[in-house]
């Protein structure tokens, strides 16, 4: 049974969930439909996954065939750069609704703090961070404020139950607590060993906010993108610290760096398309790390940063992350 | 002669200043009149470094004996967190140019991103980080914009002539970004070997904004105040590659810090009550070292950042820089 964190929003989020992102859409209405049968009950979605018609898909088979009722899901989705504006939030959570044939969302994030500029979907879906698909990046003039008010009327209107951010560095997360009617029920972010974060977490339980985890593996969920520093580091899975801490439990490295994190109290979403390591992960909680292990793992903290728009394209005015 | 930096407001800014934290207010009038002779022109001060009437004391002096004319000043002042109301920034700027005799800053920051409930002058000046003197921290609500736009009325009435933000992170700049008429001048930043920040001044660069690094010397600055990190840490003034790198050119360890800094394009603002050394960090410019060795020094980044409010007082939701 995967315990639940409460959140502030007065909502049950289970603290092992599944992530889409880089699910393919060939497969990800089979993957969704498998996890469900799995036990997985959190799903962590997103415009930008691209994938969401499909995932939807999965969860309605699922609904269809009697395994899970709907209210027994957390479905997360995330709204995309291009849709900060005020008057764009609502119509492209209709349209992700629509998607995944729900009537709401559990928790819908602010993908990344940058606002682009508006692409019909028409045009281009999902749009990505390039105005024109390829070269050009066009902010838009959208502040914090005017979408995260356009995210509170979300909750007003049912669409969303609980609202939260991703990818938001202590700052502006701070000045986000000065205006919201509705505090974020949620942060997510990067957090694996090469990169703890120590004082963002500190801020998120000081202000009662939940932490989700994503790419808890570190540099494995990066390796495809090209990136130096991911394909140079040690492979946290392979990490012979890593694996000897395991063996003492009789546990996988990527089990040891998952319990690693919901033992830190963060929630996980981590994705397989293997139905054992969908269970593995899933049940990565019935052990505990001693304190000195997680010591351990803790002190593999660098500081780097894999997730971070100018990684993967040049962007002068996208280093967002400093 | 010390250059110039083109600021995004039109003016010039030198790129080698002096800094008036700590500088006690009863040797400051002295400091600032001798720090003049040996010729800075610019000043960094602020409200919470408690001697704006000392430093303003020392101004006078040298422009009374013709030293220098106020217009060949460049005086930088700051606001504190207790008067980020938009109601409470033009008041307190009034009382800030009172007490340093002058009728403009030539540059205002907005000291913290952080907004504390107001406490009156007449109560407590310098206010502090705490409501009471003693424990209690009391936010505000006002948003930084509230206190951006209060801070570009100051520039249309001529109360400072450009304006500009200190220990921002990126994000929180990006946002500032979209809604401000009037851009930030410069970014103030700690900054020095062992936080090279690299990321957040390339986010500063491609949006035309000038960065001042303080703590030059890293550790040297903070030791006084028992951080652990502070006193375990190799100073850098001791370091023997630092050393190394100076004899090369026959500089002092503080000179090679100075002009790291100063290649990298960044204006410093390092303090002294000595002459000789008031005048070896001011022609600290007059060397160049080799993209070599400023990638040596560079390679001392260790993201170990110091002047973080928690490292002086308990406090788990002033964890900002996260």
């Amino acid at each position: 049974m995967v315990p639940a964190i409460k959140l502030n929003s007065g909502f049950d989020m289970p603290q092992v969930g599944f992530g889409l992102w880089k699910v393919d859409g060939s497969i990800a209405s089979d993957v969704v439909y498998n996890a469900i049968k799995a036990g997985y009950r959190l799903f962590d979605g997103a415009c930008d996954y691209g994938n969401e018609v499909e995932c939807g898909q999965g969860v309605a088979r699922a609904i269809k065939e009697g395994i899970v009722k709907r209210e027994e899901l957390f479905i997360v989705s995330k709204l995309w750069n291009t849709f900060h504006d005020g008057d764009r939030v609502e119509p492209i959570v209709r349209k992700q609704l629509a998607d995944w044939g729900l009537e709401y969302f559990d928790l819908y994030l602010i993908h990344f703090p940058v606002a682009l500029e508006y692409v019909d979907p028409s045009v281009r879906y999902p749009p990505g961070w390039h105005f024109d698909g390829k070269s050009e990046i066009r902010p838009s003039k959208a502040t914090i404020q005017e979408t995260w008010t356009a995210m509170e009327s979300l909750v007003e209107k049912g669409l969303s139950k609980s609202i939260g951010v991703s990818n938001f560095q202590a700052q502006l997360l701070y000045d986000l607590l000065r205006y919201a009617k509705i505090r974020p029920a949620t942060l997510q972010i990067e957090h694996h060993p090469y990169l703890v974060q120590q004082n963002l977490l500190n801020l998120a339980k000081a202000e009662g906010i939940a932490v989700t985890a994503y790419s808890s593996f570190g540099p494995a969920s990066f390796r495809e993108f090209n990136m130096e520093h991911a394909q140079k580091l040690q492979p946290l899975l392979e990490d012979p610290t890593i694996k000897a801490i395991g063996d003492k439990y009789n546990k996988d490295p990527a089990q040891v760096l998952l319990r690693w994190a919901t033992q830190r109290g963060l929630a996980i979403i981590p994705k397989s398309s293997r139905e054992a390591t969908m269970k593995s992960n899933l049940n990565s909680l019935d052990f505990d790390l001693s304190e000195e292990d997680i010591k351990t793992i803790s002190g593999f903290d660098r500081g780097i940063r894999f997730n971070q728009p100018t990684n993967y394209f040049s962007a002068e005015n996208l280093w967002i992350f400093g």
